[in-house]
């Protein structure tokens, strides 16, 4: 049985800070927005969690695995390194879409996002150390068949980047609207999903989904373990499979 | 008159890298690429160019005022520091979707992105220093119109997030088709685009296509400058102005 | 009873390396090596160990908490990421310099620092999990009394470093030498040093013998822990105690 | 003739803050440093300039070429990334020590470095851009002869870090006091230092000092060029002439 404990992390009253007290260098915060994303992957990464970077100042993250105290390390972490610091709801759910609402709701409960005095919140509900179990993460990770040749190669940058990011929209709301899934575009073609316990046809479905709808062609390996990471990476073995038996999904989910 | 110089960075044959001999795990590629990002950020920002992200193992950049060398020496620092090297195009153009364009085609002359041997390549047309205007580059520097409080403290952090990703995806959209403009998601609620000489008009257009289309609400700073910064730091000082007039559009485009 | 860990952290074949085919540029080393250490620094930190840069290319950590998979860990995300390998010999000892000794000679035994074919070397003795206590590790804080009003603030910056320097080297080799213990300047006016157990005595002798032969005045904080950061805190507070009793040495032991 | 254009780099009330509301966890305080330094090193590099680690909270970097707007730059960009600010105060003379005395006075007579108020101070003289030449600034790359065979491969990592940082504390002491130079430790087993017009007899001098003081043999590249980056690679290709021709110093100072 699935059980996603989801972290979203947000920096406090960033909009304003950049801004303050006249619009910031853009490359500055370009640079501290992923520098600081690049930090919190090796962070909640050692406990085997992923983030994923969705807006630089609002980030998601997969964190069984993570305890309290974890995040608060990690709150500390960059109060002392960087000139912003970062807000965390915390939420678990067999739905990794329920999972992230209820961690939203502890952030807007705490305050506004552009709320001067709501600073390093953190709360919500973790999964006990007790109830863990190797099947509670499920992550499905797709990518384009053949992206290079049928674009990268072929069309302008740009086009090629409109292809994928359009997939990728499409997939999205698709798996958020009738899975309950979480998708983040990670660089690349790549898409990496955290699930709920769903079937191969529902992944078949998916990929036909965003085929018709945008005409880009899919394929997914997907993997189940106690953390992101151990699930990421069978994740990533099964999509080796796909590329190399030409199937459109392949899941590793032994004696599930 | 806008003569943008473009540049395509791409890493080498990073694909097959990234799952050789096996898939290296997903945080490690995550922290590579954003950290490569800023460091691009930084480099190219100290000459006053703008970098994206985009697909992050293909990053187009605005830069007006590196040179040759500028770009040599991005090159080197990369290989010095990196496991991966990374291969630049050039194009320079009144449209940068057309100078986006000739960038990719000199890569893709070159070989292909996950050819082994095809190696920190660097090529394409530079705009002449003797040429350069304070009026080469358009940047116009795009949010969501109180995007907190309609959506990051209303609704739960994905909902907000597939609001903006489809503000986004429509608006580069329409602007690459219909006004040549290359625009990129910068993070929060901020999309930044480079663009040829445009209207108030077309502005206008753009945001009334986008609130039709998905229903998200934009409004739009525009500048110029001899620089992506220049140009940059104008159109966000332009998307003050809109804050504090409620204005849609402002453009900084005196004496053009 | 002090029991200390001690990792031996070697760039692979670093040294050829920096000068093939042709020296690289001096300020991507420098930002190599120092983003390296900071990697480390933050990795073996998650466990509470220290890593301190020493000469870079060889750097000292005190991993008492960091089991073998997590030394395979490291060495696998710095393989990920950057250019170069590091080997680990890891030793346990009493006695720190006991404990690097036994560390050296693991790597040494298994070929050169300069062998092209000796990558990625992990072994030696690590503290059986079952073993550990909370007084496994005494961390000693040293700092100059008042460096701002005696140096930083009245001689040049170079004047400044000269004294601090000869302070660090006096105390380095004392420790060493007398106490088996193993000091790092960190940076400011601050020597760390991973000490086997020792008297107020001992360290009231090592500041006494930095005063008479180079003139410099030390006050040190101790403390104990069940890894570098417990027993680092604890030895910062101590340093803090100094400051506003005016006394030398404060040792934060409670319950030895 | 040689002109050093000398920064002293100061983190504005860093003791301070390092303790305040407690003391900070001290990989943390690494982490910042150590990143710190190394983006100071590309900022720096991008012009041509060498930065120093010394103290950390101090550094000393060779800035010819980098004008009054580029010092500007670098501190904005440090307000805009890291938890704290930088001074810089800046000296040029012929002599780096006395250019590095005239820097320091810049700071110190604006208040003292732990002076809440004293923030992002930026003063001194700069080479005028008009009176630069090829021959204003002089490096020398010393190393340690066969420090891997000697050392690295024979005694335990802290007797060969005793040893390299012997023959350094040697070497930094005569160069300022006889030959107004800044030595500064990179790291390994290397050694730069910016100096005046020296002759090869003053070289062979300091390296015949440290060998009689301490035991130490070194060798020496020296090279001259019109920044640090363009004389310190002259110097790194003299000193690999030591290592092919067995000399121990080599200067690279065609028609002086």
């Amino acid at each position: 049985m699935v059980t996603t404990q989801i972290t979203l992390v947000q920096i406090d009253n960033y909009g304003p800070w950049t801004v303050t007290p006249e619009p910031r260098r853009e490359v500055d915060l370009q640079t501290l927005q992923s520098r600081l994303y690049a930090d919190l992957s090796q962070q909640v990464g050692r406990e085997g969690g992923y983030v994923f970077f969705t807006r630089f100042d609002n980030m998601i993250a997969v964190t069984n695995g993570l305890s309290r105290a974890d995040h608060e390390l990690i709150q500390e972490s960059v109060a002392n390194r960087y000139p912003v610091t970062v807000s965390m709801g915390i939420g678990t759910d067999p739905s990794p879409r329920v999972a992230l609402a209820d961690a939203t709701r502890v952030l807007q409960t705490a305050g506004s996002a552009q709320d001067r005095d709501r600073r390093e919140i953190l709360g919500g509900d973790l999964l006990p150390e007790d109830d863990r179990t190797d099947g509670d993460v499920r992550i499905a990770h797709f990518d384009v068949i053949d992206a290079t040749g049928t674009y990268t190669d072929r069309v302008d940058a740009f086009e090629t980047f409109i292809a994928i990011e359009q997939g990728y929209a499409a997939l999205m709301r698709h798996m958020h609207a009738e899975h309950d899934s979480l998708s983040f575009f990670v660089g690349g073609d790549n898409i990496i999903a955290t699930c709920p316990d769903l079937s191969a046809a529902d992944y078949e479905d998916a990929i036909a989904h965003v085929s018709n709808e945008v005409g880009v062609e899919l394929q997914v390996g997907v993997g189940r373990g106690r953390t992101a990471h151990d699930a990421g990476m069978a994740a990533k073995h099964a999509l080796e499979d796909c590329r190399h038996n030409g199937t459109r999904v392949e899941r590793a989910l032994p004696a599930d």
